[in-house]
């Protein structure tokens, strides 16, 4: 179901022949109100592609009505010309929908340079094509359309105290986070303003997204886009209702974890006992854009070296010579010597668990990563065909 | 003849059975003087090795009698046993050389949490052994003995005017330094004292090795070494002496470059009209950082929309919708959109250079990386066997 679980959406997902491959690429979510409250994140990259340009200002007075997404293209660095495009995009939607241009946000995805006049045509036909097929259950469709290198569609939805929440998020590369990531759309038919809206996406995309680094890599088009349609009635509360945004989030990110690109592990890097959140998250992710230590994990080698070497390279606060790293439960190093036989870790499994005790104060953080393999190099080298 | 071109230096190296193939792995470099003036930069890695902390205290008076490097073992995250090997390492040499052992410099190389009982026997037997054998020919030998993953030595020889500069280095992977890189030892018979080495030295490595950036991963060893024995009894001209020493960090750094782990590509990236010379380092080691552009260019792909999005993570002054970017001589990428057509751009050869045109000011840099291959992959993920 997707983004049209919670009552007061509908979507679609249509192929417009942006794609090769002749699957779905484009993909509307309307919010048929009565709110038509709307937040979103976007990528903290200088450089931008012209959906997230745009996106920036049509977000500024909190209202929705509307996101078209499509594959195919990321209509980044595409000039004037490829701004244009998504403008009229904009105003096709809003024109069949009878809303305004100004609240109809528009997120691409594909290789950065596309956006040529073929491009432009499709995506207007498809657009259109996609209004005229929205449906109450189109949710699934729409997920399928946004996918590039996904090999599955990624999902979610939770349901509160009187209210539902929903989304869908596309990425399997380029998965590095700064404030957003990849495309997302999250729906729910709670009562939130605009001011609540923002500070709940905020909060749950900064545990969740902003905390995947599957290779280092920032997009040029990451937005995540929340909007409420208050069909509900319910004012949720608002601790439970950002804990369940976060949840949502999360399993988006994880799902996009698992499918990240030639990946053959998922690994979650946990930092305990920092002297606060941001010297875990620091710490997390200077090991998880370690090459080395990603190119070990998928040789099945525990090279806890590899980690406390990226760890040396943060400006938190820790002593390297007192730090303990644990990989899949066992504890190879204590107070940065060794400790426990490498061969006693099994790294066969996907799924790596990297525990690594700071041992200054009492904040904590998880870091999602995958490892580095000959598929990525592989998959990343033959991209652009 | 590497570093025993230069008068008044005498080297060896020797098989101390640290390596399982049985090749040499330990070396001295010895200073006969008049002057025994030093110099050493360290890598910036918090998380140092014993060897960094055991030459760090030693190099602060400014002299250098000798220089012990091992392979076979990075005696890094060994707890103070392993400090207590380098202290010894220190002495031994000390002992039979006649002089103090604080002014004995020890570097280490090799898998890092190296460094038990039987480590620490075969580096003292290997430090006499070497020690036995010191010959005013032994430069050679000596940059053999310092190999680890490398498959070439690297040496370099300047002639100044009246004076001599030798060089030798290792290093193949884990190689993105901060203030030094890599082991390094260069000798001079020049006169300096200690004031004049170590800026001389800092000037040197700041636009060379402080500028190759292989595989982002900043080791825990690294080290640069100066020795000036004086024999020539010439004071240089210090413009054309410190020229002098960075062309030989430089023709080094690029030797280290062209035997990087796996690599298929050696990238020079230049940038040039920078609002400063610290912008343009920022941007060159952020594109030579990002793994889908270097994946990219192993598959011969000249995917400059991966270029602007490493860009566009950087804090340096430009326009991304003014930046041009050349490769191979080919301008794909101008005022941030797309110019000449891929396909005319050939990537087959093994030297790349990437041209970015930030259009600000007059600075410039170059940064030296690699591509993102299959075999480094493979190498990495197998290192610890």
């Amino acid at each position: 179901m997707s983004v049209t679980a919670p009552r007061g959406f509908e979507a679609a997902g249509v192929a417009a022949g942006l794609k090769a491959t002749g699957k779905p690429d484009v993909a509307v979510v309307v919010n048929r109100g009565p709110l038509k409250t709307g937040a979103a994140v976007f990528t903290s990259n200088r450089a931008k592609a012209n959906p997230i340009l745009w996106s920036q200002q049509a977000i500024a007075d909190g209202v929705v009505e509307a996101v078209v997404l499509n594959s195919g293209g990321a209509n980044c660095f595409t000039g004037p010309f490829g701004f244009q495009t998504t403008h009229q995009t904009a105003e096709r939607a809003a024109e069949l929908l009878g809303v305004s241009a100004g609240d109809v946000l528009v997120c691409s995805t594909g290789l950065i340079g596309t956006g040529d006049e073929v491009f432009r045509a499709k995506v207007l036909a498809g657009t259109a094509e996609a209004i005229a097929t929205l449906s109450a259950d189109g949710g699934d469709d729409a997920a399928h359309a946004i996918m590039t290198t996904d090999t599955v569609a990624k999902t979610s939805t939770l349901a509160g105290d009187g209210w539902t929440i929903g989304g869908m998020a596309k990425g399997a590369g380029m998965l590095a986070p700064g404030l957003a990531t990849m495309l997302v759309v999250l729906t729910t038919d709670a009562v939130l303003d605009a001011a609540q809206a923002d500070a709940h996406l905020r909060a749950a995309t900064r545990v969740s997204f902003d905390r995947l680094d599957s290779d280092g890599c920032m997009s040029t088009n990451d937005q995540v886009t929340l909007m409420a349609s208050g069909a509900s009635g319910v004012e949720p509360d608002p601790t439970a209702f950002r804990a369940a945004l976060a949840e949502v989030c999360t399993s988006l990110a994880i799902q996009l974890q698992c499918d990240a690109e030639g990946a053959s592990h998922d690994i979650s890097i946990e930092v305990i006992h920092a002297a606060s959140e941001d010297d875990a998250v620091e710490v997390g992710r200077s090991v998880a854009r370690n090459n080395l230590f990603k190119a070990a994990v998928f040789g099945n080698d525990p090279n806890w070296g590899r980690v406390l070497a990226a760890i040396g390279t943060t400006g938190a606060d820790f002593d390297p010579y007192a730090v303990d790293v644990s990989m899949n439960g066992v504890r190879v190093c204590s107070d940065g010597g060794p400790d426990r036989p490498r061969d006693e870790v099994d790294l066969t499994p996907r799924a790596t668990h990297v525990l690594i005790d700071l041992k200054v104060g009492d904040a904590s953080a998880t870091v999602y990563t995958n490892d580095l393999t000959h598929d990525y190099v592989h998959e990343n080298s033959a991209y652009a065909s």
